[in-house]
């Protein structure tokens, strides 16, 4: 919404678009309370970046789930505990308005690491940049993934309660703090009988999210891939050939090398072009069907294949493919991929020895109807198969995929909401990353599972990770914008 | 040489070990010298171990030159300068004492890098440290490899001196700070006219070493395999394919992946068992004649194969061959070895990223007539010709093959050293390890040129790395026994 549209909202003069059975004068002051409260907003926000939780690297977890819990709680949660696993602890809130309908939050509190050199602003300072083109951003790990948009979620319940209204629905929420390492434990929380009683009687389950894009587009995404994380180990001791320490590289003429054993195993995971060649891994992958097809052929329609490179600093896709393949692609392809190669000497220059040990970090995607562990399974036997069963299959995180109908009411409720800002959403199949909504869109729950926000970010996962703050740009919405966007969807859900 | 047969020699009980033309008296004092600068002459060890010299790491390098020089000042030697090179300078220096004959001496002071938390005695400290069955061992990095041989050579020239005594022989040494690295620059100083010159009137180059295994044995190498270091580096902007940043894995479905063409170029470096795969790498590769194949079978007779593979921590030989075939593998097979592996998200746990480089760090082993440049020729055009023509081979180091005749008055000589400590040294056609002796066994020189020396350490390039100072194993020499061996050696180049 332009700074234009959001005036004439507050005069009212949108009512149009208001939801079903809601007269403008009652939203009117709560966008007044957005806009008076943006500096406590923005406080919040930085406080919570402020607060290192790095799953991978067990940093400040105790303390990120405390801190959740107090912000829980100061938006009006009766209820906000800590959930105890076998990883970092979750949490499990509700906050009871006496409404009509319960809506389910799925929200993450760890983030990735960082490599602070690699950073124009301390990832831990919160500071506000200057982006140009688009205004001011918060700076910092997590900004963007997920703690801004959760931030501003959170702004509105405030809002709403600032302005003396109820809210409209009421709220079960679970959060896990390992979602930045494939969520190995979050079926501990969502499978506690309390807990899944209590989604069960939700009407859908959603993340606060920051969904525009750099042209203020907006696009729903139906699902997510599975995946599976792992580590791949070659190790002499284990194999019975090699060394069982790092020896002088001399002896390689009469000693095996467990890091070539690992290179010939990785490498009989992929085909000449790289695709997926592990035995049966995709025997369950279904194809995109016309409907999905036809949602990549609308957003065909609205992107730039040139921007989409640059952004990525790609300079060829896959299999030399054109832009609408490479959507399906994106949409519908397994993949088997090298996050990282570690294994002997890493330092400067060299070093003249034969490791004992090397390890491939991976992860793999799937699709409906594959499984976790059925990849896992097809991994294993694909391996013993051809002489490596010796390799340690480290499973390390990951879940299924998850999908949710297109004309479900949690969907249609996101469309109107986003159109009360004058943003047509576009749906789209699938989205390539991965998140564990398979918890509540599968077996038992069969609960619709999403994202929703206005707003926008950067560099997830990479330096200079960003979150809009204050735009100057009339396609993208700020933070105010995407505290609105969820006081909007809660009335709609209401509805 | 055990403690009773040292006093035998200094009761004069031994002259028939003695150099032809040098009567026993002569020696005497020179020995009694030895012991009376024990305590100097560790000191002068402990100094030099204490001071970083690590190549790869640019660590100390200035420093250990110039402490270097000055270690050779001391000792007597007239000229001692630095040799910039395009790399860490190296040393130049000359002593002569009037004599008829000159002998080359070939020095290094760089040393491998070190991981202390690997290390029971801190690597900079120099302490002793207690061995089990052996005594007294001083342990730091570069104890054995090589500063402590070399402290001890020194040490035999201020024991000359010290007893009043002439040096048999004048010395023409150069010494480089980048062996383990390769020895990138080290024809930039042997190729200085002037060195070039003096080199050319010697009668031969050695290295001091301590060649005396556990059981005391002496092993004469009469050549080293040649190296290539390298590193194999893909990088998706000079592929033209992936990425140019490290980007979200969840694009892996459109995008390819460098680390996987590392691993699919590897693959192609060897055959399923490991062997060299490279297309014409090894055509010049000569086998072992029968000379050599009986110095193998003597040296089988003295060996146990059950205490080499427990020193490994190796289970198999490759190939499961025999203990025979492993010596002849071990010193007739060219390899190709990885010797770290690094790309990506290498810290703790995983990272969705797809990495847009990786990097392969290797070593080859040529055997004669492979040569370092055909070898690195052989593994571009191979890569080449795969379609890994972008891969970046990048050469850090590396030099040809060494081989020096049984025959050679040079080798006669060291055997006769040895005897005198009644020690049977046996001759090996060529060690796995790698030094540049080419540049003195090649052309233009064409002298002969290996290591010499009694004494023992263990677990150069490793943690704990130690040279025994104060033996109580009555097989192996201490470090004044090592001392002894370089006069003796010195007096049996003289005559």
């Amino acid at each position: 919404m332009t700074t234009m549209t959001r005036r004439q909202v507050l005069a009212g003069g949108a009512a149009l678009l208001l939801p079903r059975g809601l007269r403008a004068e009652e939203l009117v002051p709560v966008y007044a309370e957005i806009e008076k409260r943006h500096i406590e907003s923005l406080d919040r926000l930085r406080r919570w970046v402020k607060q290192p939780t790095i799953a991978a690297e067990n940093r400040g977890m105790a303390e990120g789930n405390a801190l959740l819990i107090a912000l829980l709680r100061e938006a009006g949660f009766q209820r906000a505990e800590r959930v105890p696993t076998d990883g970092h602890p979750g949490v499990f809130a509700t906050h009871d308005a006496g409404a009509r309908k319960t809506v389910g939050l799925y929200f993450m509190y760890d983030v990735k690491q960082v490599k602070p050199e690699e950073w124009s602003s301390p990832p831990w300072e919160a500071r506000l940049v200057n982006v140009p083109g688009l205004g001011k951003a918060l700076m910092g790990r997590g900004a963007v993934n997920q703690k801004g948009p959760e931030a501003s979620f959170l702004a509105a319940l405030h809002a709403i309660r600032g302005a003396g209204r109820k809210l409209p629905v009421n709220f079960v929420l679970v959060a896990e703090g390992e979602e930045e390492i494939g969520s190995p434990h979050f079926h501990q929380i969502v499978g506690r009988p309390e807990i899944r009683e209590a989604l069960s009687r939700t009407s859908g389950v959603f993340m606060p999210s920051a969904t525009q894009g750099l042209d203020g587009e907006v696009t729903i995404a139906l699902g997510a891939k599975g995946v599976v994380e792992l580590e791949l180990i070659a190790d002499g001791e284990k194999w019975g050939r090699g060394p069982k320490k790092d020896i002088h590289s001399g002896n390689r003429a009469r000693v095996d090398s467990p890091a070539f054993h690992l290179v010939q195993a990785l490498a009989t995971l992929v085909t000449k072009d790289g695709d997926p060649a592990i035995d049966g891994f995709a025997d369950a992958a279904r194809a995109l069907d016309p409907d999905q097809l036809a949602m990549i052929d609308e957003t065909l329609r609205r992107s730039k294949e040139a921007t989409q490179k640059e952004a990525l600093g790609v300079q060829r896709w896959a299999h030399d493919v054109d832009f609408r393949q490479s959507l399906i692609d994106l949409c519908s392809r397994p993949t088997v991929n090298i996050q990282g190669l570690v294994g002997g000497y890493t330092g400067p220059g060299g070093m003249t020895i034969l490791p004992h040990r090397a390890v491939a970090k991976m992860d793999l995607r799937l699709v409906p109807d594959m499984t976790r562990d059925g990849a896992v399974a097809a991994l294993k036997m694909h391996l013993a198969k051809r002489g490596f069963a010796d390799l340690e299959v480290k499973v390390t995180g990951g879940y299924d995929p998850t999908q949710t109908p297109a004309g479900s009411a949690f969907i249609d409720a996101q469309k109107r909401a986003y159109s009360r800002s004058r943003v047509e959403a576009q749906l789209w199949p699938r989205t390539a990353g991965s998140y564990p909504g398979f918890v509540f869109t599968g077996d038992p729950l069969r609960l619709p599972a999403g994202h929703f926000g206005l707003g926008h970010g950067l560099r997830a996962h990479a330096p200079d990770e960003y979150y809009l703050i204050e735009s100057t740009n009339p396609k993208v919405e700020g933070m105010d914008g995407a505290v609105r966007s969820f006081v909007d969807y809660l009335y709609e859900l209401a509805s």
